[in-house]
């Protein structure tokens, strides 16, 4: 068995989404044998972290400065902005590069179903930003599930008194998407939505 | 992108065998989300492991107390020994609870190619553990593969003079293993050391 510390860090890691108790075993290993080169740089990496954490609250990314880096990025346009589900979302279109806006996390989606209402998420300080001047253009950028799709609506509905471009993120085929390998609603969609060859 | 902390704890994660960039970001985000249920709980136990981290001076282990907890545990066997080429094999065979006995660690194994002599292994101290008294038998368990062997039969070798049983972990068909998906090498293995039906 072992010890106690060992033990209880193992467990830790094991809790991480995409690791399991086999995996963390071998990367407690790791850091064990690279103390080091593993285990210091985790560790201050880790502190770093822990001692900066914030929830931007203009935005409601998670970074280590409040408000976060994006939300204080002179190179990004501010008129344009991302209303996401999730960080996990924001992060992912951050990664992307695409958008050149900034963000409006919900922390979550209206959900019949899960009991969760607008007022559980952050629409109201949503409209607040918008109406506070200086939005061009509100990208919907919802999950296309039916309560990804509904939230989408009721902000659109919510903003539609502002003088303001709202757009949502394009349904249809992905890239490299092969059609009979396809589910019926993304098909469904991607007919819908079909355009004149250009 | 994210700031300078986030990202340096990404790549320390990322570095962990068994996680890629992509499996190292999801468990960033969640360590950030769940602040107190895991990024807290992850760095006590990291903290707790630094600290402490020691390589056993008896029998090469690393543990967070030396000597170790396997060499000072009264209900283990003293008199049993069992070789290992790496700690990770120490920690497989002491998870199975099949060996009573405790452990020594070498370090790695015999190889031509990569230059690894028997200096550079700890079979000096295994043979002065020996030499010491108390041990009834060693077992090789090194890895089934040829520098493995020869690693075995080197130290079986170095150990003869004494009084001891020295044995070897077996080698033939994997429990539910099938005959035609087995490599030639295991199947030579297992028809050499076949047995009577008993
Ligand atoms: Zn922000
Ligand atoms: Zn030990």
């Amino acid at each position: 068995m072992a010890s106690p510390e060992i033990e209880a860090l193992t467990q830790a890691l094991a809790r991480l989404p995409g690791l399991g108790p086999r995996s963390a075993r071998r990367a407690v290993l790791h850091l064990l044998k690279k103390r080091e080169t593993a285990l210091g740089p985790l560790l201050n990496a880790l502190n770093a972290v822990e001692e900066n954490l914030a929830t931007c609250s203009n935005c409601g990314n998670i970074d280590t400065t409040n408000p976060c880096g994006i939300c204080t990025d002179p190179r990004r346009d501010s008129r344009a902005l991302c209303v996401v589900e999730e960080v996990a979302d924001l992060w992912a279109l951050d990664r992307s590069r695409l958008f050149p806006g900034r963000f409006h996390v919900l922390g979550g989606r209206l959900s019949a179903l899960e009991g969760i209402r607008p007022e559980d998420l952050t629409i109201d300080s949503l409209v607040r930003r918008i109406e506070a001047g200086g939005t061009d253009e509100v990208v919907l950028a919802m999950n296309a599930t039916l309560e990804g799709q509904t939230t989408a609506h009721y902000i659109a509905e919510r903003i539609e008194r502002f003088p303001i471009r709202v757009t949502q993120l394009a349904h249809g085929l992905p890239v490299g998407g092969e059609l009979d390998y396809l589910d019926e609603g993304t098909l469904a969609q991607a007919l819908r939505a079909r355009r004149p060859v250009a």
